[in-house]
C-alpha cells in the first residue's frame, strides 16, 4: 500500500487533526464506522431498552463472539467478554484455588495493577509472589524463555506474564513460555492487553490456561471491550466475581456449553453477566475487525513496524536516548520505548508535549530511568514522528 | 401541568412512536438531551481517548458526583459510582465480614439475583439466610416494619431489603426499617434500584449502612449508571472487587477522603476503578437530573401516580385481575402490579403483547400467581393504558 493509500485509510479514523496521537498503546481512537455502529446500537438501547436487550442483543452477541474468536484463533464457546483485561485477570485471580504453600511467578515488567492483583491473591491464600528478571534487551526469544524457566521450581503454582510488555513493547514468546510451564504443571495466565492486532495472535497455538485481552488498544474497538479465553480443562475453575441473573441458569436451559437464547452459553453467561449494563462495545467488535481486515492485517502490522523503525532512526542516540525495545521482528512490533536521560522529569515532559505541541504519548517514571514510549499504528505518519522529534529537542535542549 | 404540556415533555424523550413502553421499571428510555450528551462525550473518547480520560473526565466526574449526591440527599464524599445495583450489592456482599454463626435477613420479595448473592455470601462465611414475609397488601407502613422486626433476633447480622419491591412496586418504609435494625446492631443494605426519581428519596433521612441505586430506570439516565452510598462509620469496610490502578493511591496522594485530581477521592476511586472502561454514562447523569428538574420532580411523581391510578381503574376486577400494590401514597408510586388469573402463560402473554400490539411491559411468573407489572412514567399516556387494556382483553378472552 503506497503512502497515499495510508492517507486515505487515516481519513476513515476519528482523529483530531490538531493532535499527534502516538499513544495507541494506552487507548486507540475509533474508525468512524466503529463509532457509528456502536452509537447506532446505543440509539436503539436509548429508544427501546427492553426490545434491544431482550431481542436484538442475543444474535448480535453470538455473532460478535464468533467473529472475535475467529480473529483471535480461539473458540467462541470458551470466549467470555469482559470490560477489559483488568476484569479478566481479576476474574481468574479471584477464582483460582492454588495449593499453598507455593509461588506465583511473574516477570519483573508486569503492569503494576496486575502485580497488585496477584499480591492480593497471594496474601489471601498464603502464597508467595516471585518475579523473574526479563533480559534487558534480548537478542532472541530463547533468552526470555531461559530467564523464566530458571525461576520455575516445584513450588511454582502459576506463571503470569504479558504477551506484549506494556512499558516497552517487548513481545514475549508466549507459546514457548506456556509450553515450559505446562510441562511442569504450572497454571499459565497471559496478559494480552496489547496483543490483539499488534501481534499475529493465534490462541490455538498458545497452550495457556487463561488468556486475557483488550479491544480498545490496537484492535481499535470501543472502550469497554475485553475478553477472557479459557483453556481446555479449565472450564470449571472460574467463579463469577458478581452474582447476577445468570448465576443460576433459567429453567429449561441446555448444557453448560451449548449456545443459549441470550447469545452466550450458560457457562459463559454466568461469568459475563453483571446486571444491566451497556454491552454495545462488545457488539460493535466485528466493525473494528472488518475495518482492519479491509486494510489487511499483515499490511497494517508491517506499516506499524515501519513507523516504529522510523522512530528508532529519528530518536536513537540523541541526548543519550536509547531504545530498550529490540528490533527483531519476533520481539517487537508497533511500540518502541526509549530510555530518557536520568533526571528527566517525566510528568513535566509529558505535559510539555501536550500543552505546547499537542502530542499525546507515554512518558513514565520507571525504577531505573524514565521511559518514552512511542506507539505507532497504521494511521500515524512519518511527519508526526518528525514533530515529536522536534518537540523533544525543543523541550529537552539541543543535541 | 396540563395534558398538552406532558405531550410536549414526551416529545423530548427518545421513544419509538410505534411502541407502547410501559416498562420503565425494567429500563427507561432516554431524554434526547441525555443521549446527545453521552454520545458527545463518547465522541471525544473515540477521537482522543487519552485527552478525554486524563483531562476531561476528572472535573466532569466530580461534578456528576456532586449533582447525583445532591439529588439523592447524600454526601458526594460517600458516593461511589457503579455500573448498576448488582455491582453495588456485590461489592458490599463480597466485602463484609459478619460474625458467624448468625443470620442474614431478607424480605421474601427480593430480586432473585440479589438473594443468590447473599446466599453465596452466607455459604462462604457460615451464615444462614432467613426471609420475613411481606404483608400481602398492607394498609400502612407499620405493618411492614412489624413483619420485619418480628423476624429480627440476636442472631441477625444484616438486613437487606428493596426500597421499592421490583415485582410489585410496593414502597417499603426504609427509614423506619433501618432505625429498627440499627437499634439492634444490625447492618443494613438497601436495594434502591427503583427508588431514585420514583420516590422522593433523601438519603440523609435513612440511617442505613449501605444504599445501592441505579440510574437507568426512573431517573432516565444512560444504561451503566449505578451507585453505592456508604453510611457513616462504614467507610473502612469495603474491599474493591477488582484490583485496578487505584488500588494503591499514587505517590503524593492526599488523605483518603480528600477530593483528588481524578474527580474522586482516594477512597472512592479505589472502589470505582476497574481498568479502562466507558464511564460516560456517569458523566451524563446531570443531564437526566436537569431534564426532570425542569419538568418538576414532584409534578413528575404526581403524574406517574395519576397514570398508575388510571391503570388500576381500567384493569382492576377484570377477569379476576387484582392489584397487589397498595394505593396509599406512602406505599406506592408509578408501578402497579396485578395478579393474573391462575394458569395464565406469562411468557406467551408477554410475547403476544409485544408481537401483536407492540406493548412492552413486564409479565412474570411468581410463586403464587403470574404478575403483570405496569410501569408509568410521565411520558406515558392514558391512551397507552387503554391500548394495554384492549390488548389484554383480546389476548385473554372477553370479560
Amino acid at each position: 500500500m503506497a503512502e497515499a493509500d495510508w492517507g486515505s485509510a487515516r481519513e476513515q479514523m476519528l482523529l483530531d487533526p490538531t493532535v499527534v496521537n502516538l499513544n495507541t498503546g494506552s487507548g486507540g481512537p475509533l474508525p468512524r464506522r466503529a463509532f457509528e455502529r456502536v452509537t447506532s446500537l446505543r440509539g436503539h438501547l436509548a429508544h427501546k431498552p427492553m426490545d434491544f436487550l431482550l431481542r436484538r442483543v442475543p444474535p448480535l452477541l453470538w455473532q460478535a463472539r464468533e467473529r472475535l474468536a475467529g480473529f483471535l484463533g480461539g473458540n467462541p464457546h470458551r470466549l467470555a467478554f469482559t470490560t477489559n483485561v483488568t476484569g479478566a485477570v481479576n476474574l481468574v485471580a479471584s477464582s483460582l484455588r492454588l495449593a499453598a504453600p507455593g509461588e506465583i511467578l511473574l516477570s519483573d515488567h508486569e503492569y503494576t495493577p496486575m502485580r497488585w492483583c496477584w499480591e492480593r491473591m497471594a496474601d489471601q491464600y498464603g502464597l508467595e509472589l516471585k518475579t523473574f528478571r526479563l533480559p534487558p534487551r534480548p537478542d532472541a526469544p530463547g533468552e526470555i524463555v531461559d530467564a523464566a524457566t530458571a525461576a520455575m521450581t516445584s513450588r511454582t503454582r502459576l506463571l503470569f506474564f504479558s504477551h506484549v510488555i506494556s512499558s516497552t513493547g517487548l513481545v514475549l514468546p508466549a507459546k514457548e513460555l506456556c509450553e515450559e510451564a505446562r510441562s511442569r504443571g504450572i497454571v499459565t495466565v497471559v496478559d494480552g492487553a496489547h496483543a490483539p492486532a499488534f501481534t499475529d495472535l493465534n490462541l490455538a497455538d498458545i497452550p495457556c490456561d487463561f488468556y486475557a485481552g483488550s479491544g480498545h488498544k490496537w484492535l481499535l474497538a470501543p472502550t469497554g471491550v475485553g475478553f477472557l479465553h479459557i483453556g481446555a480443562g479449565r472450564e470449571d475453575s472460574l467463579r463469577p466475581m458478581q452474582v447476577s441473573w445468570a448465576y443460576q441458569p433459567p429453567p429449561g436451559s441446555g448444557p453448560a456449553d451449548e449456545r443459549d437464547q441470550f447469545g452466550s452459553t450458560p457457562r459463559l453467561r454466568r461469568l459475563e453477566c453483571e446486571g444491566t449494563r451497556d454491552i454495545c462495545p462488545w457488539l460493535a467488535v466485528p466493525e473494528s475487525i472488518d475495518f482492519q481486515a479491509a486494510l489487511g492485517h499483515d499490511r497494517i502490522r508491517a506499516r506499524m513496524r515501519a513507523l516504529a523503525d522510523y522512530s528508532r532512526q529519528r530518536l536513537t542516540g540523541w541526548q543519550g536516548m536509547e531504545p530498550v525495545t529490540p528490533e527483531q521482528t519476533d520481539l517487537s512490533g508497533g511500540m518502541v520505548a526509549f530510555r530518557l536521560p536520568a533526571g528527566t522529569d517525566a510528568a513535566a515532559l509529558r505535559r510539555g508535549l501536550w500543552e505546547r505541541f499537542r502530542i499525546e504519548t507515554s512518558v513514565v517514571e520507571r525504577p531505573d530511568q524514565p521511559l518514552l514510549r512511542v506507539s505507532t499504528h497504521f494511521y500515524n505518519t512519518e511527519a508526526e514522528i518528525d514533530v515529536l522529534t522536534a518537540a523533544l529537542k525543543e523541550l529537552m535542549g539541543n543535541p
